[in-house]
């Protein structure tokens, strides 16, 4: 039986309070995450310090996207892909609602 | 300077005679790579046997994927993935030329 699913189906009718987490792969050196944004960003003055490096795609919607030291967000819209090293400090700023955003990352050491 | 990328920008205008891979990530226990299809198949009577998992997604366009041991092909359309476990032989059947079908694969242990 293999795993099977489609990145925009089932997405949600209306905003949700909170992104939703969809883990697709989970393994000691990667892991593949869906996640579907309803209009959230990173909270204020808060930064995404991580780890490991991430490869993220936008699949569907629009963000927008602060990397610490730059002097403007990065617009990311439906192919956009980037890669953030590890301890690349980065903030969600925006976030398209509806439809929503969706997108595909891979943390991988 | 970080890298990125669009996955559906500079596609071939017309039709290509082999399939163009783009090396997006290339590390030790983890390859991520775009695949751009203008109605290339896997040649009759081969199969892919490879030695590490794939998930791979159909980021633009349609394919037709045959697993070895099922009865029909399955049909694959933007958004659908599938995670291949090492040595699940598997052959592309189909798939669209124009506008080109767009893959995303990430190998990995």
């Amino acid at each position: 039986m293999l795993k099977t699913g489609n990145l925009k189906r089932d997405l949600a009718a209306g905003s949700l309070p909170d992104e939703a987490f969809y883990l697709l792969v989970d393994r000691p050196g990667i892991r593949i995450e869906r996640i579907v944004s309803t209009g959230q960003t990173t909270p204020e003055g808060q930064w995404y310090d991580q780890e490991t490096d991430e490869w993220v795609l936008v699949v569907a919607g629009a963000a927008r996207l602060r990397i610490e030291g730059e002097g403007d967000d990065r617009s990311l819209g439906e192919g956009d892909w980037i890669l953030l090293p590890a301890h690349c400090r980065h903030r969600v700023t925006w976030t398209r609602a509806a439809p929503p955003t969706v997108w595909l990352a891979i943390h991988f050491r």
